[in-house]
C-alpha cells in the first residue's frame, strides 16, 4: 500500500514535491489541487487528476497526507488549519514571528479532525533549527552561527524588480568567506549584518532607464540592501535567461563550543547545504515528513507537531531492526 | 530539581561525561562507580562519592541515570544489561555487528526493570548515524560517504604499541584531500579503502630498536594498516608529550545526492566535526541523551531506544512552547 499524496499550490515547491514523489516507491501521488483553473495547468506526472481547491474535501478517503504548498505570507496561515480538519497535513511556514500562533491554530484544526499536521519544514526552518536545536544540546556553552548561500534569494529578487525600470532581477546571498573562516576556525567572533554577507544584483534594465538611479534605490533599500554590502551588474535578457535561470541555494549552521574541565577544547559542529535545486530540496524534506505525518497518524497521534517532536525514525520505511541492523 | 546522574567507569569518556555534565545546570554528579579501589580515584569534581561498582545498587533511588563508560568489547554487553534492570542507562556502544543482540539483550532487562536504556550514543555510531539516516530519506536516491579524521584513533594507536620495541605510539587518520572534493563536488565516485584516507603513525622506539623492522611490521599489519597508505615517524619521549597528548578528532558524513524530473540536480548535505577533544564531545553527547532518557522515563516509558527513536525536543530541558518561538 502506498502512501497517497495530495499536492495544493503547484509553484515552485508544489513542482519539487511532486518531484521528490518520484523518488519514494512507498508514495503516490493523487492529485494536484490548484487555485487557477485546472484546465490550464500542466503537471508532470501522467495520470494524476488536476483539479480546483474546492475539490479537495471529496477526497478525505483517497488521500493520506495532503502536502501545502502555498506561500506563508497569505496561504498557509488559513489554509493549513482549513485542510488540518479533514486531512495530515505538512506545511513550510516560515514566519519565524508568528510559529507560535500558526501552531496553535493548526494543533485546534488537527485535534477536532483527529488528524497530524506538522509545519515548518524545509531547511530554514527544518533541518537548519534541527540542527542548531541538536548541536546546542551537545555543546550547551557556545555559540550559533548560520550563512546562507551562495544562492538566490526569491524575496530579495522580487524587491528589486519592483524598482521602476527593471524588467528582471535575481539576487545572490554571499557568505563572507573571511567571516566563514573565523567562525570554522573556533574564534567566536562576533558580527554585525555586514560582515557575514554580501549581496550580487543582476538586472535586466529597460532600454533607457537610467541605471543610475536603479543601482542607488537597490543599495539603499532599508531592510533588504542597506545593512549589506551589495554590488550590482546590469545585463542583458538574454545573459539572464542563459546564467541566472536556476534557483541553488545552501548554507551552513555552525555550532562553536568549549568543553573541558577549564573550557580548553574547542568544538565545532558544521551542518552544510549545497543545493542546485533550492524547491526541490524544500519539497524532498516535506515527502520525507509526510511519511512521519502518515506513520504517526497511523498510532492515532493527533495534532499540531513541529520537526523537534518527530523521532527520526518515523522517516524511514524501514523497521526498527533493519535501521538499526543497516544504519546506526 | 536536578536530573542525578551516576558514571559507571572513569576513563577518558567517564572524564569527558563528568566534564560535560558540569556545563549543563540541570544534571548534578551524583556519583562515580569503579571497579578499581575507590580510595585510589581522584575525581574532578568536589564532593561526589567514588564507590566501587558492588555498591550501585543502593544508589537506585538517588541515580536517575547511570552514564556507562566502559568498553564495547567485553565491559557494555554484560554491564548494560545488568545496570538496566535498576538505573536509566546511556551507553556508547560502538560494534556495529553487535547491535541487533546488544538492543534485544538491553531492551529485555530494560522491560524488566522498568527502566529506560539508550544504546549506541556518541558520534559515529551516533550523530553521524541520525544524519546519515536523515540525509538517506530527504534524498532518496544518492551515495553516502564517511570520512574520519584528521584524528587519533585510539585503536589503532593501541595495535602499534603492541609491536615489539615500541615505547609508544600515536596514530592520524587524516581524510585524502582529492577524495575529499571529488564528493564535495557531487563526482558521486567510487573508492577502494586506500582512497579515502591516509594514516600517519608517530612512535617513540626503544633505544637501539630495528627500526627498519618496526615501520614494516606497521604498514603490513592485517586490517590496521596493510590496506592504507601509512607514513611512520620516530619521534622522541619528549615531541610526543609536547606535541601528541591530546585526543583531537573529527570527520564528516557526505549524502550526494540528485533531485529534479530528470535527476539533473545535485544535492549536497555534509555534517562536519571538528574536535579538539574526542572523549569530552562524545561525552557531550552521553550527557544529552541522559536527558532525554530521564524525560521518557517520566513518561513511563521503557525498554531499548537508539538515537533514531528519540524525538530531539527530548533533548532539551525547554517547553514545546519555548522551543518553537526560540529556536525553530
Amino acid at each position: 500500500m502506498s502512501i497517497r499524496i495530495g499536492i495544493l499550490g503547484y509553484g515552485n515547491l508544489g513542482r519539487g514535491v511532486e518531484s521528490a514523489i518520484r523518488q519514494n516507491p512507498d508514495m503516490e501521488l493523487v492529485a494536484v489541487f490548484t487555485r487557477r483553473n485546472p484546465e490550464n495547468l500542466k503537471i508532470r506526472t501522467e495520470g494524476v487528476a488536476v483539479l480546483n481547491v474546492a475539490d479537495a474535501p471529496d477526497y478525505t478517503d483517497k488521500i493520506d497526507v495532503m502536502i501545502l504548498c502555498g506561500g506563508s505570507a497569505t496561504d498557509l496561515p488559513t489554509q493549513t488549519p482549513e485542510y488540518a480538519k479533514l486531512f495530515n497535513v505538512i506545511n513550510s511556514f516560515d514566519t519565524h514571528a508568528r510559529i507560535p500562533e500558526h501552531f496553535a491554530d493548526v494543533d485546534k484544526a488537527a485535534k477536532e479532525g483527529g488528524k497530524v499536521g506538522i509545519i515548518s519544514l524545509g531547511w530554514d526552518p527544518g533541518m537548519f533549527s534541527l540542527n542548531r536545536m541538536i548541536s546546542t544540546m551537545i555543546l550547551p556553552e557556545g555559540n550559533n552561527y548560520t550563512f546562507w548561500g551562495r544562492g538566490v534569494s526569491q524575496g530579495h529578487s522580487d524587491a528589486v524588480r519592483r524598482i521602476e525600470g527593471v524588467i528582471d532581477a535575481r539576487q545572490y546571498t554571499v557568505p563572507v568567506p573571511e567571516a566563514v573562516d573565523k567562525v570554522r576556525n573556533g574564534e567566536n567572533p562576533t558580527f554585525v549584518t555586514r560582515d557575514m554577507h554580501t549581496r550580487e544584483v543582476f538586472v535586466v534594465a529597460e532600454e533607457g532607464a537610467d541605471k543610475a538611479r536603479i543601482e542607488k534605490e537597490i543599495v539603499e533599500m532599508p531592510n533588504y540592501f542597506a545593512d549589506y554590502n551589495t554590488t550590482v551588474t546590469f545585463i542583458s535578457a538574454e545573459e539572464m535567461k542563459a546564467n541566472h535561470s536556476e534557483l541553488p541555494h545552501g548554507g551552513f549552521v555552525i555550532r562553536s563550543g568549549v568543553s573541558g574541565f577549564d573550557k580548553e577544547h574547542k568544538q565545532i559542529i558544521e551542518y552544510n547545504l549545497k543545493l542546485d535545486s533550492n524547491p526541490e530540496f524544500t519539497g524532498s524534506i516535506l515527502v520525507a515528513y509526510a511519511r512521519a505525518a502518515y506513520r504517526l497518524a497511523a498510532e492515532g497521534q493527533t495534532g499540531c507537531k513541529t520537526i523537534f517532536d518527530i523521532a527520526p525514525a518515523y522517516l524511514s520505511p524501514l523497521s526498527g531492526e533493519e535501521l538499526r541492523a543497516h544504519l546506526l
